[in-house]
């Protein structure tokens, strides 16, 4: 029998929140089982971009990431962020040891850098590998890994890679050597039916209500890719994947929604 | 017999010229042994500090890292160069893989912030302790550790440290596991006689050369602390010490000042 890894995506609304933050450092140090955290950036990166007079490109009302967006973007999440839960984790770990990490960590996240056709969205990478050897050997050394997602390709360039992304490509890679649970922590219960009912959390979910719910309008923007990375992770041998609150750390699978395994 | 570990502190002005950091990667991933990087910063926080609207503040004449200028440098150093460092020397390299890492990282390099007495420098810490385990098991595994110089406290607080100093005690600690030798790679051929003439490099100097050559003001600034993290380290084990120019890693024996181990 494999044994048991969790990887938890906590989001960036809840990254950009001292408080938040805190709070969900503190539960997963309690976690148990062997774990991966992979984080996201929130705004910070934005704020940090508007102080030093950047300003954000946009192509068909989506970001395109420049090369002074990119170098903050690295700041932000591979040093601000991810050193303060490294710094926080360990302060509190009894026993495991955190260990931060970009894609470039180790050959960690490879990734090439996304087509400019059609649209030239600039640094941005699309993940082509997953040294999971190394990624083993720390976790069997007691090592939670915390990784934010910024990848790197093979010839050294960094990319700001999309880090619901980055978690469900790990979850999948390491599917092969571990039974992984992917878990979501983000600033909701869950997929909710009525976006305006904090309690209407839909239990579980397969691909075709996903694609009913989509053409309702009911799930839209940001949740469809968190949803697209959900099923590619639940339909590559990762054992559960559930979307939750951040809150629920300890309660994600009664409170949050369940992705099926059931294809269309 | 220990084992052969090589630590190379590159410093700042190299570090912050794109084409000296290429070529000094390129060398040091060629180097055959176990080694361990330590870098600077250079000019790169000041300058994004300036660009964010933050004046950096002094104390008779010191500069003080207050919150801002803090989480500016944990950007920079642990973020921005340490990845970059890290993404270059993976591309290049075809046997060791580097893993970038804060004193926070695997508990690596713990400090306390300095004694507010008599002047309050800020958000500055002074190493308490080296994970000396931990590090020789990542040297074990064909892992280069790329260290920039923030450190952490026992409760989590990131601090900004030296990086000279960071060398020294990372080669004085692990002195007891392996025969280590110290080399600080920087903007001059070494400790010059006279600060006009390049070639003016002391082949070799002892501590009580060194002080009457600060009583005289041929050393003097930078070069002060530098040598005292020098002579720490010979003075506690370290095999070898030397002081060399960025562009000689591959002779710096011969061309740089070696550091004695005479003491007074």
């Amino acid at each position: 029998m494999k044994p048991q890894l969790s990887i938890f995506k906590v989001g960036g609304k809840v990254v950009e929140n001292e408080r938040s933050l805190a709070d969900i450092i503190a539960a997963l140090v309690r976690f148990p089982q062997a774990h991966i955290i992979v984080h996201g950036g929130g705004n910070i990166a934005s704020e940090l971009m508007q102080k030093m007079g950047i300003h954000p490109q946009f192509v068909e009302g989506r970001r395109i990431t420049d090369a002074a967006s990119l170098e903050v973007a690295i700041m932000v999440y591979a040093g601000l962020i991810n050193k303060q839960i490294v710094a926080a984790y360990n302060a509190a770990s009894m026993s495991k040891s955190a260990l931060g990490l970009c894609g470039a960590d180790l050959n960690i996240v490879r990734s090439t850098r996304r087509s400019p056709e059609p649209i030239d969205f600039g640094f941005v990478g699309d993940i082509t590998a997953i040294n999971t050897s190394q990624l083993c050997r720390l976790l069997e050394q007691e090592i939670t890994p915390i990784c934010c997602a910024i990848t790197a390709t093979a010839s050294g360039q960094l990319l700001n890679t999309n880090a619901d992304t980055v978690a469900s490509s790990l979850a999948v890679a390491l599917a092969d050597y571990y039974a992984v649970e992917l878990v979501y922590l983000f600033e909701h219960s869950g997929v909710l039916a009525d976006v305006n009912d904090a309690h209407s959390t839909i239990a579980s979910i397969d691909y075709a209500s996903f694609m009913a719910l989509v053409k309702q309008g009911v799930i839209k923007e940001g949740m469809i890719p968190k949803l697209e990375n959900a099923f590619n992770a639940i339909q590559h041998n990762v054992t559960s994947v559930v979307i939750a609150h951040h809150e629920d750390v300890a309660l994600y699978k009664e409170r949050g929604t369940t992705i099926e395994c059931k294809l269309m």
